[in-house]
């Protein structure tokens, strides 16, 4: 402890500087704080670390495990998609370093250690990969994305009605920097017995919605998102790409189906076109703008438990990694961004023509 | 989408790793998974990034705006503490750069956009700077980190009886890896408006606990841990320091006081001089057996909203940037964690002797 202390009140506070705003989110409630100006560092674009550095892309193009799976002692195929020339175009394979064990069999029985509780975590998972080495989701052809959509529906249908699934959560960790442990682009699944405190938060906040509108909420969001225009960065007949408005991290951006519906395993064939030309101009303007930062994004769906969850709404949430959630965040669960929701997606819409409208104009 | 399209089903599925665990935190009922054994990459020590490389350290050394702060237009210090030299030891000024905005007077005033809601985005945001440029808190003297307990004290009984106060979030990120964006050795407290969704959690599961079991669920929780030893790494007459049953990330680590108070603010003079051993300890060990590496470390206290938290237990929370949290995580709220808290206590219990061992062994 100090000898001395003295405390000197300072006489006048500076100046307060441009506002900060807390924005809640419409469905759960949580809170973000929305830090801008030059009350706050600038947000630096060129300061966001790479998906994956040159010297990672080379260490991880030699050997690679998934660009000849049978050579690379994984798991067997669960599921395979051929090209015209009999070659893969994606394949599926249970992880070998799987989070969630197959179940052996028997009932899932939570275990007693003093006060606390325990269970097997078991359940499925598993990884989808596709051919290309370098072309990962934000750089392929919009209808190589429908056929990975059209991939997680099987898998989905296939593992929504085992006995130790209750949630089937799908992902893509983009980058290093994002948790990834392979470059070469491959979607992950995980079928689990419990239902998620986020996605728990989710479905309290739309029946809590509902009971008092009597409609859905993210329905009224979208209604909302077009009506104004701000926040948004991409529409087609079936899906609308926005920056929602509670961002948690700058650049957030959610992909959402126009038309209401809790499942995503009900998708339609014509909806993996348009909803895979949708993932493809969120994520290619997201590497566009922001130079191929690592990313995640996971899909948010209705629970496949046997309720109804009817009053839910299915859609896809991408998170750049545009900065790191220190202690405030991890402690408070609320989240700090620096750039303002209409600020980025007035950059995501107005970033120039795509990949797919340049092979087009090209033809 | 494929021309052709194959469903192989594997003939046999591969046989069961070891065995993965999910965890439930008593108080919150929150969900972890524990992946460990062969059936996880073994988790490597060696490949954890350092808080600074070496490289940071130099840039971040040379013109540094804290060791000096009136030198670099910071704001106005509100507190300083001095040396019997009349040099200063520890100074507490508003952040240049604060997420939340001192309050011009008037009511907070939510407003509405469209469906949402928002508001000012008002509060305190301050730094507690230490005078060493190295020395951070896992490397300091423990009767350093004593004081430092002292200022957090000291400020939050300040601002707790502000009107736009209903909770003071005290934290120190250490590491650009954990968020930090200045090398200089510093806390930081936010005081604010709102109860946090995660301080909710904890506040909400106590009272569940507390109406079934009538009685406090942390002090159930370190009567338990005291009893088994399987987590404990430390412990002196006032605090315990342990890693959790449910723990987030490998090695994480929480301090707690052995009798209950659920406020942090009541602190004693002499629980401050053994809360900062055991802060210390705890900060040394992390640092010890995993090189330094980045972590974040944060208050869990009451609120100050005028309301009885009476169920409460304060506590400090210390999560080491062991791993990235990626899709899976951000998407459900469950984190993956590849070492079991036991391993993680037993390393940290039987690491070589402390350096304040040390200096009274020499002395």
């Amino acid at each position: 402890m100090s000898k001395k202390k003295s405390k000197t009140k300072s006489k006048k506070t500076a100046k307060p500087k441009a506002k900060s705003q807390l924005r809640q989110e419409l469905a759960t409630g949580d809170w973000v704080v929305i830090a801008t100006g030059r009350g706050r560092r600038p947000f630096d674009p060129s300061k966001i670390e790479p998906a994956w550095t040159e010297a990672e892309i080379a260490e991880q193009s030699r050997d690679c495990p998934f660009c000849e799976p049978e050579k690379s002692s994984q798991e067997e195929d669960v599921l395979i998609y051929k090209t015209v020339d009999d070659d893969w175009s994606l394949r599926i394979f249970p992880n070998k370093f799987p989070a969630f064990n197959r179940p052996l069999g028997g009932r899932i029985v939570e275990q007693k250690e003093g006060p606390y509780t325990k269970m097997d975590s078991v359940g499925y998972h598993e990884l989808i990969v596709t051919k290309n080495h370098h072309n990962n989701l934000g750089k392929m052809e919009s209808l190589r994305v429908a056929e990975v959509l059209d991939a997680y529906q099987t898998r989905y249908l296939d593992l929504m009605n085992k006995k130790s699934v209750n949630y089937v959560e799908i992902f893509y960790n983009h980058g290093k920097r994002a948790g990834g442990s392979i470059y070469h682009p491959h979607s992950q699944l995980i079928a689990f017995p419990i239902i998620s405190p986020y996605i728990q938060l989710e479905l309290d906040g739309v029946e809590r919605y509902y009971k008092k509108h009597k409609r859905c909420v993210y329905c009224t969001m979208l209604e909302h998102e077009l009506e104004s225009g701000d926040r948004i960065i991409y529409e087609n007949d079936d899906f609308v790409v926005f920056c929602p408005f509670a961002s948690r991290a700058a650049f957030e951006v959610w992909v959402m189906p126009r038309s209401h519906s809790p499942y995503f395993e009900r998708i339609l064939d014509e909806e993996k076109i348009t909803g895979g030309k949708a993932l493809s101009e969120a994520l290619r303007r997201i590497d566009k703008v922001l130079g191929d930062p690592a990313y995640n994004f996971y899909l948010h769906t209705a629970p496949c438990d046997g309720k109804d969850y009817k009053h839910y709404h299915w859609h896809i949430e991408i998170l750049p990694k545009t900065s790191v959630w220190a202690g405030f965040e991890l402690s408070t669960g609320i989240e700090i961004s620096t750039v303002e929701p209409e600020v980025a997606s007035k950059k995501l819409r107005e970033v120039s023509p795509t990949l797919s409208k340049i092979i087009k104009d090209l033809q």
